[in-house]
């Protein structure tokens, strides 16, 4: 997996690095271009795969692909500021603010969230201007006050209230931060293809949950130098998580259980779905 | 012309009354309901009248109207923010930061941003799919690092460089930091009816430029009170504006001339784009 991995990061690196020069120097596409590399690339790999399997042209796929990892950017920074997480780490490097500061770390995460837009309606992306149009309709639900920022209000709320959140109430959370953009990203293929998007529909609702579940599990048995960021916060704070709420064993027994109906929901697609399965037991296996 | 700008206003708080109560109750649907209100809808009216131009139906030009209102309220409560130009007043009241809190106003501004794409790609809105691909593509490009973000970060740069502004300088940030999504907006009809925006285009680069200069105006004659935010800050901060770098008989000639050439630009449209010219004359006659 990590080879597939590294291979979508180049095709999405390469990709940025010519869609940033076409920006012209500003004072804040230094900072863009640092919030957009590194990375896993999880969210392109889904793109790229699930437009694989409908037949889709990967020079039109990488565009989509590149949104969501636009996306996904734009919202570290904004998560890592001092108003908001506070993380001076991310991908082992200095946070945005860090390294520059909260008013360009502000920007840069503004507009990365529209250039993932751009991307996603790009004429050279999806075919059918319909393709392009649901895509888009699609992310802008997906990143916002019903889904990604929901999440992360939920989150922030959650910190300052006396009540531990429920499992229900962190797996409602969990759904808009993490899983909305998830379920765009492996579904984009059948929204290109104009394809029937439920069986990648329900992939992506098992990748995500057991994709956070992971997440809270690496937070408690990772330490910082390896993970790239600040680990054990949550406990720190005294944050219910799926390993607080279910105990370690009981967490990883079922993002394990998950991964097995993420693969099951594959079946339509046979032996051509195995990389997306790969990425599922990749998903709860990683370190960082 | 008020009366035009009061219909809109009353149109679109509507509109938005019933998008919003469409989203759950969360930490930040308050604050959301909070910042899309008031403002003089000067851009909805833009959107409205070029759709009418067109023989768009006003039920699916409301989607765009409001979304290009929804981006312009997220602009305003991020550059609100302490970090960006630290305003504590918008239209006579508290900004987002004061009356919540930081988070909450990055989240709000994150969230409205999202809100103004899902709206602009609404089936309801634009009819054909081709028509909202179009007007979510180059809304990104109005909004994103090549247009309204750019202004803001050059305009920031601005204060701490030792060097003014030239005119050339302050009217390259200006084209991004309102003309973008005024030249959207005024263009949405003609991109709706996929009709040539060519004159609404001229019409638009005209009318945003003599806004600009017209805030330059405002910010040196009026007074807090009654323009509902802090004003003479450029003065003070040393900011070269079209006022300080024209005087302002030679600033208010200019936006004149201006308003002039925008209503030359609407001549194929007849009598039937006169409140247009209403409001590019309005423009520079505002008091707020």
């Amino acid at each position: 997996m990590q080879d597939h991995l590294t291979a979508v990061s180049d095709q999405v690196n390469a990709h940025f690095e010519q869609i940033l020069s076409d920006i012209a120097d500003s004072p804040i596409s230094g900072a863009m271009r640092y919030a957009v590399s590194g990375g896993k690339r999880v969210r392109a790999l889904l793109v790229l795969e699930s437009a694989r399997l409908h037949n889709v042209d990967s020079a039109r796929a990488i565009w989509p692909a590149c949104a969501i990892e636009a996306m996904h950017a734009y919202s570290l920074v904004h998560d890592d500021l001092p108003c908001m997480d506070d993380d001076d780490l991310r991908r082992g490097q200095p946070t945005v603010h860090v390294k520059w500061d909260e008013t360009t770390a502000v920007l840069v995460g503004d507009a990365l969230q529209s250039l993932a837009f751009e991307l996603t309606m790009h004429p050279k992306g999806a075919e059918t201007a319909e393709a392009r149009a649901n895509l888009g309709f699609g992310l802008a639900r997906a990143a916002g006050a019903q889904g990604m920022v929901l999440g992360q209000a939920l989150d922030i709320a959650a910190e300052t209230s006396p009540d531990q959140l429920t499992l229900n109430e962190i797996t409602t959370l969990q759904a808009g931060k993490t899983g909305a953009l998830i379920a765009w990203a492996a579904t984009a293929g059948a929204v290109m293809a104009q394809a029937d998007s439920a069986p990648l529909q329900a992939y992506a609702a098992a990748v995500g949950l057991a994709f956070q579940i992971q997440d809270d599990v690496i937070d408690v048995t990772g330490d910082s130098a390896s993970v790239g960021k600040a680990v054990g916060k949550d406990a720190i704070a005294g944050k219910a998580t799926f390993v607080s709420l279910l105990g370690l064993d009981e967490a990883k027994r079922r993002a394990s259980d998950l991964v097995i109906s993420a693969c099951d929901a594959l079946s339509l697609y046979g032996q051509e779905a195995d990389t997306l399965r790969q990425l599922a037991h990749f998903v709860i296996s990683r370190r960082t």
